[in-house]
């Protein structure tokens, strides 16, 4: 089969390797009918993911058709039309006990991580029952991509854990493809206002057609004083980090009301300064998540219900065979007005 | 009346002062009966809280037996006991209603800070009939002067932000008075183990006796290391911060197992590194609060239930007139092994 | 004044009252401009609620401007514009630092109860601070008279007791102005249906205008042969009772999925049966509630953002002193396709 | 091997069977080593339970060491010590995935019931990796068996549930192991009262002696008014049932406080009158479940903590081959004072 190869920092092919095949009776393959790419696959390309070797297949979004199963596997059979969920579950772990199937002993983020992932012609899904979403009926596929990772990252690290609730105020510190996911999911608690917050004026349009109440273009205006003002000085009742870097968690810092959360999505490459002289006596709650995937079956009534389009997210579209290309778009995310690629098998 | 009075940096006096007036109908006059000393005391007299003016009678703790009330108090009425909040909360500002009496917009803390104090023959308490709370016939007053603000502190703060739950493994870093606060009311939850963190043997002592299960000197072992290997490596559900420092808030930040809570007690002077590089991903909450005493009806219940004992946190007494000498004391705290210490009004 | 006076089962008058007057430093008296009749109005009149004097001034909702207020009042002022709630709070009681002011020591639903009501020219409001909501400026005063009681009465009591969530199930029993309030702000949680139940072909008409997914007639169906089918027999996740008789208790029984929620709204004069034999094994919750009106403020802040519409629950309106007619509307709602009926002060 | 057989109603026979051997990849088989019986066993045996046919191998609780695994197993393996559940859970069903084990797709109640259980040498536990949970080195197996059932069961169903909170007042009506269970784990919480009803003078001897700080012999006394004496005519703010009868529930409904919380845990076998009539306004909660066992791990770590000891619970002990005898004393437990039996393999 053809797959997308890391080669070492800088590097990558679409080459063909060899199928994978059912290691443990807990295992599905699942044929890859449509995957994409994710910010985190930039990340692993630079060299940033030591614990990625070189010769891994990278991907850990997608959906397709499963090919064969393991002895073990009930929830699923040959034929069945599945969504891939970026986090693997084995379902009898501490972890996943406990519904925090990002920490999984034996699972977790592996996918395109440490064992192969989605961006082939297909992908071995080691505990399949509990990895593996059935997709009902009638629904849009490719719009199911979107609830491998970006979905339900938005969803359960920025809104859940930000504790986003009717009639509040939130502000979302990034309008790339996960902040605009929290703000899409955010509107299912109906929140008064969603105040974005980006450097680049095609994404804050994009979130203002996507629900955000205000946005503000924080290379422009100072985002605090917007904020403070439009909050006659209380601040947010929810800052949601979608960005990553020291200045965008100060941010988040310096507006949040006594008594608000600060949800962090962003994935940080070094510490950051916790105001801790201001905040020690505000309330506050701080926190962070690798997505648990746990919400997706509720993410897949919502969608089914037509309650949410995941489609939005979707850019641009390529064949599977073009994935050299659909990096290089996603790569220039900004020049591209590019949110999410999709890549379709032939 | 006689009163502690703070005159300036470094300087107080223990002088005649005019008796309090009801001033506003929601205020009650309370005579003081015991009072005590907190650690923001000893902050205030250094300098550090440059918002208490000199002149300013200090203290925020005590029971005392209502003298006069306002006409719109009637919760209350002349000879009842009393126990003084250090949080005064109106009862009807957004704030209070949502519980977060901390942030009250007309008291908040107040006593001792913005308005004169319980170290005093006599106090003025505003909102009095939402910042006193009736002592039940029988009970300890003197006990009741650690539910001032101590034990609330040291549970709301550190023990439900910090969700202790039945088994769990908690660290406690600082066995000073609202350190062991925590550590008391801790247990009301039933964790498995509370290791308490202190570079004072007397005070770890005193730990082991009040109910923790292990106790670490961080001056003579890595506390880092002894606690990942109590916990097989895993780190703690829950840590407790009661120093205030960011060598102790980091250290919380290295032992949080993943999904566990850091949940922050002590007032901080700087900002603390955090290390957003490694915890992004550990599903971590952090908490922050200035104690709201939202707890006190149940606290109070807990204790006439006979289920907590808070005189063991009381080591020194001495009469009201005594208490330049009672701050001295309580300014060697480590000298002179002690906690808490009580005047009482003769 | 004129005000409505019940004379005793059966009988009303619009007549003429003394003016009420301040009787304590809490109180505000309150001119009314808009007020409505609620479903409790009609079974006062019928007698079923004996506490009820002859004599009394009905009504428990309305907004008006605030004429004087007692000197311990400090929230509001002469000229206020105000949202009159059905439910007096003191503030200061255990329940209400509960948050549960339904069952205030000092107040809970007393207006046209125990004490005069808002279907009058003017009215006194005790603990007026707690009571009372500020009207922000530019907001559509007659839509608030449903924040008075209707719309925290769904909300309360069938939403939030029900924990709608997202991509929920939802069964609404009764499409009455109480259970199409549920309706209406059942949606601020993004459930995958609302499933709408009542006899009345014109309300299911309504229902559906206003949200509900589907809508089932349990005149010319079985309700319970319907939801299963529609749930794949599951039942729903969330079943709110909005009618107050056994049978529409009993469908609720029927209808809720393992693990799901009854909600009750409606106001009981018998007892039901509950099939333990069957339910004892389901993990369900069954709560009841009188309102507590502790989401007004929340419910404020939706409304001033336009995420709710509540004039969409207005069908009539009238001139305060045509209250006589427009109780005999109200009174015979079906005929009339009446939801709520708006009396305006001239 | 030898097994306790269900001959049908009335009937039962200790006789040879044969060894169950592993069906499927996610089971194991497991030799008994401990196991109890529990009051639905002596229901199964009067005809109660239609579905359990004659010829089914009794029991659902237990502790062992596993023989063999199924291909798929990985938790486990030959020669571990287990304790066994009596709720079988797949891991990966809906019910499975949010923590609803009790209404597993595969499995749920099936030991002893719908298929064969643990009163026998050998026992097949299916889906074992999620169904059976290590014994920890160290542990005193005997009190473990009950975890298999009487503690998550008296914990999840009535503590839980019941939301038992420092401070409250709580009641368990019914001082049988369950009800036992149920006041062992209440104390988790620090309640500041439990007040236990029954009719048997030994049992609430026992309950007196296992931490309730007040009984009520209701055979004796109206504990309706006895217990609206003892709350200052407020109610409970949790009433626990643990009996199963329609009066036992009507006494939980008339001592329960505003706000409070009815956590029912009996089995059930008809109707109930609930009085919605006064009900309807007082803000309370009734909850029913199958226990999950989803505290199973929790219910260990404390276990091994020493802060409970489940050995208290246990008054007879058995080797297996006595267990018609066993039977027999259970079937009497008030004339034997018996609580939990215990049935030893040689």
């Amino acid at each position: 089969m053809k797959a997308l190869v890391y080669k070492g920092p800088g590097e990558k092919a679409w080459e063909e390797r060899p199928k994978p095949t059912i290691l443990k009776p807990t295992d599905a393959l699942v044929k890859v009918i449509k995957t994409t790419i994710c910010g985190s696959d930039l990340h692993i390309l630079k060299g940033d993911v030591p614990e990625v070797i070189s010769g891994r297949v990278l991907g850990h979004e997608g959906v397709g058709i499963v090919e064969e199963t393991g002895s073990a596997v009930s929830n699923f059979k040959k034929g069945d039309h599945v969504m891939i969920s970026c986090i693997t579950s084995c379902g009898k772990c501490a972890y996943c006990k406990k519904g925090m199937y990002s920490h999984c002993e034996n699972g977790g983020w592996i996918l395109g991580h440490l064992i192969d992932g989605t961006q082939a012609e297909y992908v071995r899904i080691p505990f399949a029952d509990n990895s593996l979403y059935g997709i009902p009926e009638g629904m849009d596929e490719e719009a199911l991509v979107m609830l491998s990772d970006i979905l339900p990252t938005g969803f359960e690290c920025g809104v859940l854990n930000g504790r986003v609730s009717p009639g509040d105020t939130v502000a979302i510190v990034g309008a790339g493809p996960v902040g605009l996911a929290a703000l899409l999911t955010a509107q299912f608690y109906t929140p008064a206002e969603i105040i974005m917050i980006d450097k680049d004026d095609n994404r804050l349009a994009i979130a203002k057609k996507f629900g955000a109440t205000r946005t503000i273009n924080s290379a422009k205006l100072d985002a605090k004083d917007e904020i403070m003002n439009l909050t006659a000085n209380k601040g947010v009742d929810c800052a949601i980090e979608a960005v990553g870097v020291p200045a965008t968690f100060e941010l988040c810092e310096s507006i949040i009301a006594p008594g608000g959360h600060i949800a962090n999505i962003g994935v940080h490459g070094r510490s950051v300064d916790l105001h801790m002289e201001t905040l020690w006596s505000q309330n506050i709650t701080i926190t962070t998540r690798l997505v648990d995937t746990v919400t997706t079956p509720m993410l897949l009534k919502i969608v089914q219900a037509k309650k949410l389009d995941p489609m939005q997210l979707i850019t641009h579209r390529f064949k599977l065979s073009e994935i050299i290309k659909a990096y290089d778009v996603f790569a220039h995310a900004d020049k591209e007005k590019a949110l999410k690629v999709i890549m379709t098998c032939d």
